[in-house]
């Protein structure tokens, strides 16, 4: 890697958990590190860790008054009348771990867990080519791992691993909300000593266990769908048992997407291909997303 | 079936669903019901359906301020000074079903789902021939059906089902909390058309689709165990991956329980082998609870 491409070198890598509270598997692996420091150090980095979320992560729940993940975008960090519980919390974060401040982050990855079959999936910060290594790398590392990446642009995104320029959501599932999975749990885990190696690597030049792959395969959001509903937002169909847990496997038109109550079937109506991933996730339930549609894009990663 | 061996005729039954508020399954069929009444009257007993626990429901969690599956004891639904969101409900439903009041239902179906692998799994109300001979009924309609049966007594029993002598929770899963799952939504169906028609057979004498088999298997609740805790409570393992979805399969002394946050193995210390069900339910982490052991029983069912 060519130093003078990225910019400066990494100070601090900060991992976050509980962002939201129902999700154990990042809130137990920050409590993890909390009690044994040593296994996220490196040599030229400091590594932190938080739980963002600690209310909601002791009442168990996603969140106290509002999603904690979207309360990120800069015009809200910067609104005073804002008050709410979250709102409070991000702009601590914020002023901890953002850009130009003391204490700043240069990488940030926060974990997340999903009801999806998401498997493990990284969603990086945006597409700086720091992010997109990282993500090649991990695919070597781990073959299972899948990217993901949202519509919304790195300006207009509202999530907590916005605030860092470096780094990325770490998204497992499928695991129910408040339960811990004993085997994503250690595969999450995993994924985070291979993040904290490429920074290590990248950081102090030092060579990396496995080389980084030419090219990572980014499955990129063109649309998100959302339950058949009524006219007052009730739900009428559910999604179909043929798609439920097939995260990341195509559909084509005409393949079935949703069940009626009564039990008839809705099938896709789009032109092409596509790639549903976050199918039937249960917080995107009160987000009027149902799953949300991808195309896989190779891209080549610059050496 | 002979009538006078089982008591009264059944006048009404009860379909009750969202007693717990984030156990969706229920909750949409209780509002399909409402919306389509035709698909569970029969033409001997009334049938009504009820949503137990609609602000729950709203908020998408299991409950607002305690458990209305545990507000069911009698002491309780007789202590006015119990003035929670769930204790009001609870009263209220009892005054609605509860015996020797005029509304009261002679049969009730409690509809619940469960983040661990129960599959479609039946909870008799007690042990009373009439619930028995439905159990194995429906074990002969959908041979996939478990029977389970808590270790407290019925007088001790605080839930919802409880309070009618003739019934039983229906229990499945793996769903996730917040969740819909297609499948399971319909085989849960199926099995409130079955226990429709026991009730209807039962009532009227006409003949069941099927013979009610001699005996049924009822897996009998001996223990529970909690998960490893600090003395402060704080979890210090998760359920173990080779046990995780594995409800109703046998573990023997020495096989894996749970898995340290660090990666050490807990084995089961037991003296023969055992059936843990309640797997790894979301629920329970809060209660103690990481899994409940069985024995099965199999049982002759009075002719």
């Amino acid at each position: 890697m060519n130093e003078a491409e990225f910019g400066n070198l990494v100070k601090r890598v900060a991992i976050v958990g509980g962002t939201h509270g129902n999700e154990l598997t990042g809130a137990y692996l920050i409590q993890k590190f909390e009690q044994f420091p040593d296994l996220v150090q490196r040599s030229s980095f400091e590594t932190i860790t938080l739980l963002a979320n600690p209310k909601a992560f002791a009442a168990g729940r996603r969140y106290i008054d509002r999603d904690l993940n979207r309360c990120f975008l800069q015009r809200d960090l910067l609104d005073a009348t804002l008050t709410s519980y979250e709102d409070q919390q991000a702009k601590q974060i914020y002023q901890q771990l953002g850009a130009s401040h003391d204490t700043q982050a240069d990488v940030l990855i926060d974990l997340h867990s999903s009801t999806a079959n998401m498997g493990l999936t990284l969603i990086p910060a945006n597409s700086q080519p720091f992010n997109l290594r990282l993500a090649a790398y991990l695919g070597a590392v781990c073959p299972d791992v899948k990217v993901y990446q949202w519509a919304w642009s790195a300006a207009q995104s509202p999530v907590l691993r916005s605030i860092c320029d470096w780094g990325c959501a770490i998204e497992v599932g499928a695991i129910a909300q408040g339960v811990l999975d004993a085997a994503l749990f250690q595969q999450t885990e995993r994924l985070i000593q291979a993040v904290l190696d490429y920074v290590e690597a990248y950081s102090s030049g030092s060579p990396l266990p496995l080389p980084v792959p030419e090219t990572v395969t980014i499955y990129q959001c063109t649309e998100m769908v959302d339950y058949p509903r009524t006219a007052e937002g009730k739900l009428l169909a559910m999604v179909h048992p043929h798609l439920q847990f097939r995260d990341y496997q195509p559909i084509a038109p005409g393949d079935p997407l949703f069940l009626t109550f009564e039990g008839e079937t809705i099938a896709y109506t789009g032109d092409s291909v596509t790639y549903p991933v976050f199918i039937n996730e249960a917080a995107y339930y009160e987000k009027g997303i149902a799953m949300c549609l991808t195309q896989p894009q190779q891209i080549h990663i610059a050496s």
